[in-house]
């Protein structure tokens, strides 16, 4: 009786090549994190519904997976109810727990709980999964890994700094050349205000994020459909034309009469300067400013961060920001934090794109052994302890299956070396060592066989 | 507004001291499984209902976490539905996926679905969380870490010494002694044959389990309790006392006579014997039959691995065996497999009773930078890159604050280490370096710095 052998869509395995190139991506991003003093912790994968519900707008809360209540869970809904409430409404009947949908909110509700033990301002990172019901697509799937880095209870651009500086660091030690582009939303804020618009905020900065795509002209466009007055459309463009002042869009961090008008936007250019200043003593060169630079439009108040790879059509490959107000809605108030998430998959795929994943990463292990059964695999056994206590990775095939079988395996497996050892070579205290790569063999004592391995 | 903030009973956050400990015996564990030429495989979270349900009995399918299918679920069940149908059918209406029970189940489906790409014999590792709706109670979680490690694809006894071999380095390097027991489940299937009581095979074993616990007189009364006859509890009597011979558990494995008349008792004694030939060759001495030993009722049909720390009542901290036809539930049969599973939960709850936890591991910052703002600032980032280019995890406190708090976060970081850099230092080109141990301060240049924190 076969039963389907099949996982829920959007979901997916990863075997060993798949999790050796995964992990090397993890443990360069951990290790950094490590290297600037941040720390680790982890939440469970499930969360009260309540803590979840109405953090991610309505889309988001349909998104959320619920889990069903154990046992009777029908005992709290009846006839009636199932016919007349809405499923919200049931959802919230027969449901209490859900996975988490992203990081953030996890780590907020952590700080809350835990405030009394944490030391602030308290630098932690988080590598784990998260849930989301999208309809799959290609690069978008239903679980996948975050890894977060943020900093809570801290004011100073140094963290920002910082941020930007581990951006950096992964990204050299993944061997990608990255450009970080950097805003503030309170220059964002500046723009509506200068056109006086500031209730049309969203449409505005929705609008302007696009001006790479579709130029000044199709940002006006887009405006219009959204009642802009062709008054504040003229605003706009004479700003633009300031701000971008030679094709530079830095213009707007010295041009600073072009926010007289706005305490928001000179705010703004005010963070962004010093930022900047931080940047250059230290000879980062890859930061841009950008003030058209949105980054969705959910809880960030001050910098934006997005990373893309150089001269790469690849989209985000991280972004962040500051949120001043991120505990607040678990009663903890007036705790600002920054950080950047780093998108476990979208780099995965860059990576083997451009062929940048080490070779050796998907070749674990160091030596097999041949099993000829009886006394020479007593001697195996032996050797290969020895081997293991130097701490080389190596194995004894379990079975004295045909040779060609056991050769096909080492060969599957990517082993690098395979010993052989029958009886001539139980007398003389030898193996015969075949490098799989070469195909080169030779007898060698137990003593050469380490050394080159160890080489 | 402050919203609550728990968490779902039976789960836990993990703070950065926990997790320290945590990926100390998760990297142990890894390290060992990789050392014997393991690969490391991971599932998703969520499989389909159909692949868990009716795998871990009539308690296992409650306790399974099912996911509310998304969107309008309730369009498949009408208010009639609601009142008729039993709470397992409405779930089957709204639910078809839900959280993985253990790793072994899904290891089988993941078997089956990518049989094609796999060479076997198959050496795979999995260190992910399963979860399960038991009552929660001091050390049992909703959610909580398994560690397996398994080999499928082959019946060879190579296989069960490598997990011992695995076993031993594992706890070796955690600094644990401990004493693995084993026995066979044809062991058992032969004690059920000499006493002729086959169709009681469950009865027996689970009473025999008891009998360092409630001795044989225990044993006895829990077996009339089921009905077993008194003529088949005198030759149970009688076989253990001949399989004890002069108190040593290994009678059996010489005196096979006890198995004249059961074929599956002989094949396990044979199997059991060679297995101690085995570990004898390579000086693995803390491994003790115990034909008592039972291990659950499971899927298992050879070998049964349960490991114990010695001289302690900590229950078992790890434990497994083989079982003949894990992939035959998914249209896969006829591959033997065995394994064993790592509680890490257990372990972690040892280690600290026992204060075997590194001390340093819990803490990973070498150095932080008290923050004087302006220049200082400027002067303390630049040292502080090339310590990091160094490979030294090290920090900048993010601001200017009373040095009484930077020094109170310090402290609370156990970060080994302060750097004082003034105006003073500045000229020189030194800094102050501050031993949170001792307390002792001295000035040192930046090369003096790197070498001591080397060091």
């Amino acid at each position: 009786m076969a039963v389907n052998s099949s996982i829920p869509k959007g979901t997916r395995d990863f075997g060993p090549d798949e999790m050796a190139r995964r992990n090397y991506i993890f443990d360069t991003i951990r290790a950094v994190f490590k290297l600037f003093g941040y720390l680790q912790i982890e939440t469970p994968a499930m969360e009260n519904l309540s803590t979840l519900m109405g953090k991610y707008g309505e889309e988001g809360d349909r998104l959320i997976f619920k889990i069903l209540n154990s046992g009777d869970f029908m005992s709290g809904l009846n006839a009636t109810d199932v016919t007349n409430l809405p499923v919200a409404k049931i959802t919230n009947r027969i449901s209490e727990k859900a996975l988490r949908y992203d990081l953030t909110v996890p780590f907020a509700r952590f700080v809350v709980m835990n405030q009394s033990k944490i030391s602030f301002p308290f630098k932690r990172y988080q590598i784990q999964p998260v849930w989301r019901a999208d309809r799959p697509q290609k690069g978008r799937y239903r679980e996948f890994y975050q890894c977060d880095v943020d900093v809570i209870g801290s004011n100073s651009l140094i963290n920002e700094l910082e941020l930007i500086q581990i951006i950096n660091e992964v990204y050299k030690r993944l061997g990608l050349e990255v450009v970080i582009k950097v805003n503030n939303r309170k220059i964002l804020k500046g723009i509506a205000d200068v056109l006086g618009e500031q209730e049309k905020f969203v449409a505005i900065v929705t609008a302007l994020d696009k001006i790479d795509k579709v130029g000044k002209t199709g940002v006006f466009d887009e405006l219009r459909t959204k009642d802009i007055s062709e008054d504040s459309i003229a605003r706009l463009d004479k700003f633009i034309e300031n701000a971008f002042e030679g094709n530079d869009k830095n213009g707007l961090l010295t041009n600073t009469a072009l926010f007289d008008d706005s305490e928001a936007g000179r705010a703004g250019v005010k963070e962004m300067s010093e930022l900047f200043n931080l940047c250059k003593n230290l000879n980062i060169d890859n930061v841009e400013f950008d003030f058209t630079l949105a980054r969705g439009l959910n809880y960030y108040t001050g910098t934006i961060i997005e990373v893309k790879a150089k001269g790469m059509e690849f989209g985000s490959i991280c972004g962040g920001g500051r949120y001043d107000d991120l505990t607040g809605i678990f009663g903890m108030p007036g705790v600002s934090g920054v950080g950047v998430s780093f998108g476990a998959d979208r780099i995965y795929d860059v990576l083997l794109e451009l062929n940048l994943f080490p070779e050796d990463i998907t070749s674990a292990v160091k030596l097999m052994f041949v099993n000829f059964g009886g006394e020479e695999e007593q001697y195996a056994l032996k050797i290969l302890a020895a081997l293991r206590e130097a701490g080389l990775s190596a194995e004894l095939y379990p079975d004295a299956a045909k040779m060609k079988k056991q050769m096909a395996y080492a060969d599957n497996k990517k082993i690098a070396f395979v010993a052989l050892a029958g009886s001539d070579e139980m007398k003389s205290g030898n193996v015969t060592l075949k490098d799989m790569k070469t195909g080169d063999q030779k007898k060698v004592s137990v003593d050469e066989l380490m050394k080159i391995l160890l080489s």
